[in-house]
């Protein structure tokens, strides 16, 4: 039942139902209609019900969505029972709090190797992984499927760590360094945490609440 | 010549428009038309007029844009020319992160103090910014003007931090913390960076990849 092509706006708007239905699930509600789960997001119904079309549908007229099932479906679309094998590049300030406060396997992801070029940090202890030293990149690679780079090296260091990583024919980056990696186009998938275009989307927020007397955003 | 609404999916491209200007200047790139700035960003030209267009163009027939001028209207738009006064909360890894690499001037925020709960933390420096204890924030807020607050604190202290913050007048939230702070209609500003989020998108994008014999995202 799935369209062959479902809009980025729509895929971006998943995570953040997965995410309500988690927050509803812990808190004991088993079924929800579209109009309420607008409500809590802040979405209308016909948005909601649009949306979940392009997967072929979950609701039942009448009686709303099965929380779990939805929750389970969109998982399932998202791919977190895939089991995906990531390594993580960069052991700085932002590769230890995504080791330490972010939860991997929760969204089906494996962390199985860190890297950093910094002697010091050789060898630290990520929970159960380990630091190794950059020159093992490439054995390591090649001896392991790997499906992800979390990538979070120096601005400077970012091309050239992602073109090794490519190289040994890892297919996705996660890109926190602010630089874009790739031309579009190439058949590398980048997803970019760029910390900029949210702060200056908030700028923009703040700018435009300042030209109204009652804001409502 | 402003739109009065501008959707959020025109405003969430800007920053990324203003990255790319950026990029073509420091390559001393000084004029560019519609067509090469979206093969460049992989948008088409009609998309890039029309959200140009939402702030009453900018481009002129035959000669395309002029680099810096767009960059700086559309700085202007985002306000970073506002001057922006910022508190960070949460001098954890995160934090350092943020206070270490991330050049939040050059996006018109001015970061006067840090605060967190850790005695160890206390009197630490973030560049030329103090890390002063969590029981100082209503006195130091009472005593300046401050635009938004950087939510850098551990999930389970999120809304109680938030609460303290916008109880003493700040109107809008950074926030880090992966948690939804306010209903929706509450009239604080709240850009939410959820790394899942982001992750999950990933996820589906490496899923559907692997269902196509050729990828081309």
């Amino acid at each position: 039942m799935k369209k062959d092509n479902i809009s980025n706006n729509v895929i971006r708007r998943l995570p953040r139902y997965l995410r309500k239905l988690d927050d509803l699930l812990d808190a004991g509600v088993c079924r929800i209609s579209s109009f309420e789960l607008g409500k809590q997001l802040g979405f209308t119904p016909s948005q909601i019900r649009q949306d979940f079309s392009c997967f072929g549908g979950f609701g039942l007229q009448g009686y709303g969505y099965n929380v779990q099932e939805l929750r389970d479906s969109i998982a399932t679309i998202l791919g977190t029972d895939r089991g995906y094998k990531a390594v993580l590049i960069g052991a700085g300030h932002i590769g230890h709090a995504l080791m330490d406060n972010f939860c991997f396997t929760q969204w089906g992801f494996d962390i199985i190797r860190a890297f950093d070029v910094d002697p010091e940090k050789i060898g630290e202890e990520f929970g159960k992984v380990t630091v190794s030293p950059m020159d093992e990149l490439e054995n390591f690679l090649s001896q392991n499927h790997v499906d992800m780079a979390v990538l979070t090296v120096p601005r400077s260091a970012a091309v050239a760590v992602a073109e090794r990583v490519t190289a040994c024919g890892v297919k996705a980056i996660w890109n926190f360094t602010n630089v874009e990696l790739f031309e579009p186009g190439s058949p590398i998938i980048v997803e970019n945490v760029h910390f900029s275009d949210s702060l200056l989307s908030l700028s923009y927020y703040i700018s435009d609440a300042a030209k109204e007397p009652v804001s409502d955003k």
